[in-house]
């Protein structure tokens, strides 16, 4: 066979996908896979149901780890899922840690000699010691990289480094951007304070210029002075740069009363749709209950697992009985170090249970565009492949391999094969991790196409295995 | 070839696609389009170009056709042309029509008997006549569907008919939603005037319930009497039908005191970068730069105007010079009749130039997802397709036979091959021709990403041909 053009060939591919058996074949007696996606589309889309389940979630505040809202986030869940007839609905312990932002974050550019002090839009960083009471006060030295630290050495004790590399607008995907500036927020405080520095300042990670500082985890290396850290929003950190542009002996006040509570017991929420046939064949979609405390976490993560909520009660809504089990996860603490995706493979009822595919949500509730599914030849990437079709008309364009996050990461360690929508992330950053990351800027139909998304995803995957 | 698996001839068209010369392959000297379009990318997404072009169509104000606000736009894209350097700058005219929304658009319900009465927010539709002065109060009657006008028939003689059916929202495609229920706003008056109505309400045209009328072009068939039409919000929609589950004996006044102007001249707008080798054969890109009058029409159409604008200032920005003529046209008229696109093939500068390819940009400004060009088995389309690794990392997931609209049909019969970026729409009738539809409903980058589409598209088109 000649391929005599790329379209033929295309055409070709197409052909075979739409008529391959399996895509429309018989399932569980005498209804197709495609009448079982239209149904669930149908009963999702007819109403706001993930949208609904959002709301309740975000109606307990913010939820961070180790916080009171929390603990308010899995006694919810226990009944959210318990009202929507899941069964074997439990909650299984996690040791988290308990950091409080406290009440005062403030900061202030002054000028050597001068009395007039320029107010900064800051927050502690997650997880970041507090200054003094009286707070710290400290010439300020502007970096764009961590690797600049080295060369600007001696010049760096006493003062207060200020890591002001904006993401790269440049690239089209967000992530990317998020992932190339991540870094001065992870590691600058420690990276500072081995040359020195006193305290850190870090550019928020997003790509709006606005007001708003985004906070998120920092982490301090051992053998190394825990020195206090603040992001900054954008728009306050142009202006700082511009002023330091001017002038370049100025000092920047810090005073945050943020501080580590120790550790404390918190949970995973766990449901399920138990198996007709094979009930310790687990397929696992979820999200992470715990979510950063300046907004709500409606995107981060309230929206994952309003989704994966949403994906069972929808099965469960058109009557499917799914021949392995399908279970939700609510994970705790993926932001504050993700104990819960750990203490889960290492509860005891795991020992007795297969986990097929592990589905993470987390990526926000905007638009569904595609599907990562599994490693590069992997057998579920084949099989979900082949049912592409059936997932295009909800949006999915692309299916390549991937998936996987913080929470499922340990259960894709021991085999099981990582799963993950991908979601339009241009907006993402916006709200990440700040007080805009709240209920009205996720939209209802967005959001449950996802849960339609996923409940086909795993429901396929419960009747077919890999 | 035995082909073993979808996935296996997946991966081959893949490779093949990847590794075809064209894609990768040099161009205009020593420069790869891969090169080239990354260019384009990192001018486009570094700038919030597109959005500011928008905000300054936007800021005229609504820009209904025939109305002050539509000469003003016509005035500002000459100015704006001119500025981004773009070379042939003119208007072009075109007779439009010229209907005026009025000051009064007020309807509520009464039951008989009683003096309370409920409001309606109601919005006349685009071309409807209006009230007698003092109003118009007649018996309502609640059809959802055209076909039942046949059936009810005598019944419906003196009476307002209240068109109901919502759009399906369990479609996953808002616009395929949206034409399942466009015929009551555009044909239920002529429809429910042959049977004797003397007036109608349509549901609005969108999936939320608010209370906010969405606007849109209404039309009368001749030789039937030509009766009032309003636009109901959905909310008000709800309250309408719950009362006559009620009460069957509710009565309606309608007052409005819309009314049509007569003929005018307006024009389309355009400007272009004119082709170093062939400069008589086009590559067309545009929006409407009318809109309805509710809102200012952020999404439709500054949104596909400023898409359009700045793809040539990318093109131009980046230093490219176009084999073929790159031509940016911003259509007047689209909402209220389409006379701009019939205008622009009849125009006498059109007899010596030939249009290879015109992409209209009429599907909102947010995030695109896709690509529509050409017929099934065109050129165009084939060109596109092997050249779709270079739009994939803008977020373009799937190339589909397609494209075309009301500006570029007159266009398209005569022999050109339409096409148009394919964009996220799940949350465009939220806003469609109503008063939501404003700036700040529009995300910079999304809006960006368009127009770094069409510019690779375009530029693409102008150096290859089809």
């Amino acid at each position: 066979m000649k391929i005599r053009s790329v379209r033929t060939l295309l055409t070709l591919a197409l052909l075979i996908c739409s008529f391959r058996p399996g895509a429309a074949g018989l399932q569980d007696g005498n209804r197709t896979f495609q009448q079982t996606v239209d149904r669930l589309r149908e009963a999702g889309l007819s109403s706001e149901g993930a949208f609904d389940l959002l709301r309740r979630i975000a109606s307990v505040g913010p939820r961070l780890t180790g916080s009171p809202g929390a603990a308010a986030a899995v006694e919810l869940s226990l009944r959210l899922m318990a009202e929507l007839g899941f069964v074997n609905v439990h909650a299984e312990p996690v040791e988290v840690g308990h950091w409080v932002r406290g009440e005062v974050a403030e900061a202030e550019v002054t000028a050597s000699g001068t009395r007039a002090a320029v107010p900064l839009a800051v927050c502690a960083l997650g997880g970041s010691v507090g200054t003094p009471d009286r707070g710290l006060t400290a010439p300020v030295v502007e970096v764009l990289a961590l690797d600049e630290l080295g060369r600007l050495g001696p010049n760096l004790k006493g003062k207060i480094v200020f890591f002001n590399r904006p993401m790269d607008r440049r690239l089209a995907e967000p992530f990317s951007a998020y992932g190339g500036a991540a870094d001065q927020r992870v590691n600058g405080a420690s990276a500072a304070a081995r040359y020195g520095a006193v305290g850190v300042l870090v550019r928020s990670l997003t790509l709006r210029e606005d007001r708003n500082p985004h906070t998120g985890l920092m982490q301090y290396d051992s053998g190394v002075p825990r020195i206090p850290a603040a992001a900054v929003s954008t728009l306050d950190a142009e202006v700082l740069s511009a002023l330091l542009k001017k002038e370049r002996d100025l000092s920047v006040s810090l005073r945050m009363n943020c501080r580590d509570m120790g550790r404390v017991t918190s949970a995973n929420v766990i449901g399920e749709l138990t198996g007709t046939d094979l009930p310790d064949e687990v397929i696992l979609v979820g999200g992470h209950l715990d979510s950063w405390d300046l907004g709500v976490g409606a995107h981060d993560d309230a929206a994952g697992c309003a989704a994966s909520l949403e994906a069972l009660r929808l099965i469960k809504a058109v009557g499917l009985r799914p021949r392995r089990t399908i279970r939700v996860v609510l994970f705790m603490d993926e932001e504050f170090g993700g104990t819960g995706g750990r203490a889960y493979v290492r509860a005891p009822q795991r020992k007795s249970e297969r986990h097929l595919v592990a589905a993470e949500s987390d990526r926000g509730g905007f638009v569904p565009v595609g599907l990562a599914v599994g490693g590069r030849d992997s057998k579920v990437l084949e099989k979900i492949t082949a049912y592409g079709s059936l997932f295009k008309p909800l949006g999915v364009s692309f299916i390549v391999p991937g998936g996987g996050g913080v929470d499922v990461a340990p259960l894709v360690e021991q085999g099981a094969e990582p799963a993950a929508v991908m979601i339009n992330s241009q907006a993402y950053f916006d709200v990440h991790h700040s007080a805009l990351d709240v209920v009205s800027s996720v939209h209802p139909r967005e959001l449950e196409l996802q849960a339609v998304i996923l409940a086909a995803l795993v429901y396929i995957l419960a009747q077919e295995g890999i």
